[in-house]
């Protein structure tokens, strides 16, 4: 890593690989022989379509996604698609089950209701944990059901895929979205937005099961519609061209790493690394999150003395370690390490953890 | 010019300084000392807001923005606001005017109709003139009166703002957006996508009177609900932020040219050397527009031979001048010669032009 890099732990936007930015960096006046810049391309050129399919092969590669899914990209963010799932999937029945783990599902929940009925299938006293199957109370009509895999405010992650019979299955998944592989075929829909996991924001993908095409309400905006743009194969209107070719950069360099498979392990190296020293530190530092429940990606913690916390974040900014405050509504600190945080990333910030720990208890 | 970059004519995503690719470049790995790309920084971020606030401003003193009209920063492109607006600016009357002179009001009108009645003011046969106001229907309840001020498929642009009385007047401004001094002060909303005159796709700013924001209807998306997005100064969720810093690096660009005054000059020179040279090329080229209704942006023409345009098209290729190929439904040449296009640029395809008609009629 270069000397003048900061370590970026931000929530999202956030960290993208280096080697990355130096592509981008270098093919900013003139990519692949075209003699311009991607962003000034058109997306209707040959250079742009073959682009595009390219990338969308190898994320089918990289997820091993059937062929009864379709890939769309798609604009916005999470937001988008808030409003974008209940509009197509909503149809005939027009109900929505809701599994609420944190502060977007409750958002998701809360657009959906403009479109049709919201059942709360479970919601938590407090955001920190998962609530077990037993305690679910799924409809038996729904159109779907809803769940965001990882919630970055609290910083909780489901385990495994929930089972939700044979009603299909909508995830919000866009701050752990390629950190492991997982079944495609299990899902209804599955989208993320690009800035935590694949690059920069204003870019969604959304994987949508093909038969559940063409059941959007008759006031869906055009952008949001997603049988407009699976038929126009993303490309009914201009896409974010310029997001999808860093997305790219961004596959080749998770290909790079091994895949899913090895991304996943790392992942799993780099979450235990601070985990680990959080419940080492004898209650000098604190998850509120119910071990079972805890983020590979989001790790918001606290120190045992409030009044630390604006000397810890300043101690930290000197050695280049960087958004780690907590959210605003949840204060402490937040180390968020998506795919693109090195190991060695991690490393620093536990020396750092246990080195203020020990400065304060001499 | 670098020797390495082509003279690109697209009509959209479409040519960006090369100065503000360079900085683009080298602020990719670091921008700002803040040891992170632009596209690395939290939105929530001290150094972004400052930004974001700065870019404002920025656009504010270029186009001299009243303070009765609302800054909003949005996504998608205009098809995002083809929605936007009738779902912010139907309110309780229900109805929408829609000027049609292209491709894109037509676009925009039928999207409206998913929301409200709209009204045909005018549609010429073809769309090669606006029409004049002695034939426009104007309805007495109308919410609004729509317009697209530059056509970019058969090159139409209005010569000035038409007058509709005390209706709001909306405008899809896309493709002449920042291409010479306009009067906010005379519309409800005015909007642009940033792919033809400010940056990449994946950014659209909308110009919204403040009285007119509140009125939307109960099922808008949230990210196209003008209320929402103007509360929260355009930060309700994360916005396009690397392609806000673009727009943010041409507004700089604009400020160095001279501003809008002197850009609008250049504009002018740089199309009328092109018009000229078809008008004086003794029928070799035509331009299918009516003179007073031709485009500043987007020149198409056609060689009087259809057989040699790809002839035409190839050895321009050779000559580093691109993107000159006719919109698909019209077919011919067309030339976009955004605000980044140079007048040096202009006279390369005019040389050419009458290089090439010399070698035919030898």
């Amino acid at each position: 890593m270069s000397t003048e890099r900061s370590i970026n732990f931000s929530a999202g936007p956030a960290i993208i690989p280096e080697s990355v930015l130096q592509k981008a960096s270098k093919e900013m006046l003139n990519w692949n022989n075209t003699g311009m810049s991607l962003m000034e391309l058109s997306h209707r050129s040959g250079p742009f379509k073959e682009l595009i399919a390219k990338i969308e092969q190898d994320l089918i590669d990289l997820l091993k996604i059937p062929e009864t899914h379709k890939v769309l990209f798609l604009q916005g963010g999470a937001h988008f698609m808030f409003s974008g799932v209940p509009l197509n999937l909503m149809g005939e029945n027009g109900k929505g089950d809701y599994i609420l783990t944190g502060n977007w599902s409750t958002r998701a929940m809360n657009e959906a209701k403009k479109y049709g009925k919201v059942n709360v299938v479970c919601k938590p006293d407090e955001f920190n944990k998962i609530p077990p199957k037993e305690e679910w109370n799924l409809s038996t009509d729904a159109s779907y059901v809803y769940y965001c895999d990882n919630e970055t405010v609290k910083g909780v992650e489901f385990p495994d895929i929930p089972d939700v019979g044979d009603v299909p299955l909508v995830c919000d998944m866009s701050s752990n979205f390629l950190s492991r592989p997982f079944d495609v075929s299990k899902f209804g829909c599955v989208y993320a937005c690009a800035q935590k996991n694949f690059g920069m924001a204003g870019l969604t993908i959304a994987i949508v099961r093909k038969d559940l095409i063409g059941k959007q309400l008759p006031y869906t905006p055009m952008m949001l519609d997603f049988e407009l743009q699976a038929k126009a194969n993303s490309m009914f209107n201009t896409p974010s061209t310029y997001a999808i070719y860093i997305a790219g950069l961004i596959f080749d360099w998770l290909k790079e790493q091994g895949g899913l498979e090895e991304i996943a392990k790392i992942n799993l190296k780099k979450c235990k690394l601070i985990y680990d020293a959080i419940d080492n530190s004898n209650g000098f530092y604190k998850s509120p999150v119910e071990i079972k429940s805890r983020s590979r990606m989001n790790i918001p913690f606290v120190c045992k003395n409030k009044e630390w916390e604006t000397e810890w974040l300043e101690g930290a900014a000197k050695l280049k370690l960087v958004s780690l405050k907590g959210h605003r509504s949840v204060g402490g600190f937040r180390a968020s390490i998506y795919n693109a945080m090195s190991y060695e990333g991690c490393e620093k910030l536990v020396n750092y953890m246990i080195d203020f720990m020990k400065s304060k208890e001499k």
